[in-house]
């Protein structure tokens, strides 16, 4: 146990070689990288992601090395992982590591991407320093802990010092520089959950800033800018400011045996990750024997305490990023459709059958389901239908977790289902996209994912 | 006492105009933009300030509407605001609002000058708007409270929502995008005091990032980018987060009669403010007894308890940074110089007779001075000599708060004195700047202050 865990955790990133991850941890990278990549294109004519992109023009170059993949522009590396990052976490499909509550593509995959193709990193020095993003953030969010959680936006706080890692190990920052980049992207780590309450359109802002803030970080600290050397652990530092239940042994823990990366699990469902558990057992009841929405007169939805922090507020859906929030909303369209996916949300979040379904879903903590989050997220719900008989059902790991995973197959349809969304990219373009991901490790430099717009 | 403080913040943001402000106002509103203008071109040529500043030249474009101070450039607004905040905080010489610890100008007059000559605004929206961020800055800083300082930089934190105020207001925001532009800074809002303790260079990342993220948040506001409705007081806001001792009556105190930017005051020292009343109690001590820091074997500060917390950390100064944060270093040069100005703090903050002062002195908690603050700022110091004679002296108003203002000509002294450390401008330069300063009510469109770069 050592007495200064931001520097363990610092050297331990900048000393992440490529040649010290194992193939499946890699492999896994370019799983998630895929799955990045996909729900980035998504994003495309978003409301608040084209917002940010405006902004992005009006005070950023119009051309760079590193593309914007929405307008299949470019700008300098800070604008394309401020409008990439923005895309990335629109449509609720990207992953998310469960002990940490953090999602860790959103944040890292767009800054690691626009300063390769502005260096003309391998992809090799892509991978590692995405996997070094994975570690670092990881860790962080479980250090910070449910209290954290409770207020901030892991994905926010944490994400801009894992960015900062990710983008650091990149620019081949010496474990001092990147100790600095710490101090700097966690002295701006911000994001609170006040947005969610009113469906405002905070999360991309999150994510956008997440990126880029860390981003600056790195450069900065490259450069010889300073940052406090205890960012994480310290008297003043985020843990003293943004937790109550910090528990710092979590930050070096297992440091180079432990790959947390592959903990991570990539999103079935479009929606809040903690509504997938109770999904997953829902639709095993409603498949198994076979109802519909108008069979049901109540669902019991047995959950942890922070699904009803986070879920809670969202009684009365008004657009369909907070139907993405809304429990019984994820329930009806189970129920109705078998799946709640982006279609399904767009088509149908407050149809009056769904929104008729939603007043029969309660949700209760359960002290066994509660106990046993963040490490596991378990899914119990209970029905009871119009004609009297109750079911239910339980889920130990739901689909899209690391021993549930998606399979490459899997991976590719759902991105280009993905990029249909967005209408982001052809078939053609995708398959082209998803070759160079494929073999990701074997490029020499990383070029455009996608062609320019001409 | 209204229900939704955001909003009634907001709403008078968004209403303000000029004909509401009364002219003593708008003169300190120029007294305080001189004083900031000088404070920015002393920090031309600072390690920290020139590495932000190669970082927007490397991501931002080296053209646009909008003046570089330091480097005589100019770019898009984000990056000359970003560049010239992270300029203004840097000598410590910027002023500061007692009562809710925040300094206002160095996050507010960056982004509302590089904004104006953006949109080609004039003088007096120039002053409306910077009214507005130091209203809405000052009241957030009172609300958050003791609790927020003890770990949050407030300046960079409240500095966001205040940057976004003054940016809105000059944007003319109505008052629903206002209030949105609030949720969007407040939940970017960031800033950790733990870069104090190794003499770390955040504080001008802060307040560059606080001016270029408010900014943000209302050039996104004004494109229809939402933000949470209650981002200071809500359940998941900012003070939820931030603070344990938040009083949401402080954000519409005496809104539109009471004048925050007019108890704001002028730094003297080139110090912490939290050393000002004791410096200048010793300054009494010292002048009226003759005494030289030989003479004397030991003092007493007494204070409040923000002093300890933010001073106490900074035993044994290793930059001259550092030294401004040093009670004992402050103090010593105040009786080898009666003045620690900013050539005393580069020359002399490390030698060894100010080191050896400065394990002469001691900070004490004062229930009285505690007691008072933040709303006064009381000093008090007792001094043995070592013949064995104690002295004591106390300090009410210390020099440059309003009851005890600078007058213009001592403004401008100060000024030039300011762009002379910084090498940034001519005599004659600044005389040209000064006049436009005291001319912006009648100004039709805010220009270059400082001749381009040829």
């Amino acid at each position: 146990m050592t007495d200064h865990p931001s520097k363990a955790l610092a050297d331990f990133a900048a000393g992440l070689r490529f040649e010290d991850i194992p193939q499946p941890v890699l492999r896994r990278a370019e799983d998630l990288f895929l799955d990045w990549f996909g729900s980035a294109l998504a994003g495309k004519g978003a409301r608040p992601v084209e917002a940010i992109a405006r902004y992005a023009a009006r005070m950023g170059p119009a051309a760079g090395p590193s593309e914007v993949l929405i307008s299949r522009g470019a700008s300098t590396p800070m604008f394309a992982a401020m409008v990439n990052a923005a895309a990335s976490h629109f449509a609720e499909q990207d992953d998310v590591h469960n002990g940490s509550v953090f999602h860790p593509a959103a944040v890292i995959f767009p800054p690691v991407l626009a300063v390769a193709q502005s260096i003309g990193a391998s992809g090799r020095d892509l991978l590692t320093a995405s996997v070094a993003g994975y570690e670092v953030g990881i860790r962080i969010g479980e250090f910070l802990g449910r209290s954290h959680y409770r207020i901030f936006h892991t994905t926010a706080t944490v994400g801009t010092v894992a960015a900062a890692a990710a983008v650091g190990r990149l620019l081949g920052l010496s474990p001092k520089q990147m100790l600095d980049a710490f101090g700097s992207a966690g002295t701006q780590a911000a994001g609170l959950w006040e947005f969610l309450r009113d469906a405002a359109d905070s999360k991309q802002l999150h994510t956008a800033k997440a990126a880029s803030d860390g981003m600056m970080a790195a450069y900065l600290a490259q450069d010889g800018f300073t940052g406090a050397q205890r960012i994480l652990e310290g008297l003043q530092g985020m843990a003293a400011g943004m937790s109550t239940d910090a528990d710092p042994a979590k930050l070096t823990d297992r440091l180079g045996s432990r790959w947390a990366l592959a903990e991570t699990s990539f999103k079935f469902h479009a929606s809040c990750r903690h509504t997938h558990p109770a999904a997953d057992a829902l639709l095993e009841i409603v498949t198994d024997r076979g109802l519909a929405p108008e069979d049901i007169a109540s669902v019991t939805a047995r959950v942890h305490q922070g699904a009803i922090d986070v879920l809670g507020p969202v009684v009365n859906p008004q657009t369909v990023h907070q139907g993405k929030f809304s429990m019984g909303t994820v329930l009806g369209l189970i129920a109705a459709f078998r799946n709640a996916g982006l279609t399904e949300f767009e088509e149908h979040y407050n149809s009056p059958r769904i929104a008729a379904f939603r007043e029969k879903v309660t949700m209760v903590l359960d002290p066994e389901v509660d106990g046993a989050y963040p490490a596991r997220w378990i899914g119990k719900v209970s029905v009871t239908t119009t004609d009297g008989r109750t079911f239910e059902a339980r889920v130990d790991e739901p689909k899209g977790d690391p021993g549930n995973t998606l399979s490459r197959p899997e991976l590719e349809d759902k991105a280009l289902r993905l990029a249909k969304f967005g209408n982001a990219a052809s078939e053609a373009e995708m398959r082209s996209a998803i070759a160079a991901i494929w073999s990701l490790a074997d490029m020499a430099r990383v070029d455009r994912l996608l062609p320019a717009a001409v």
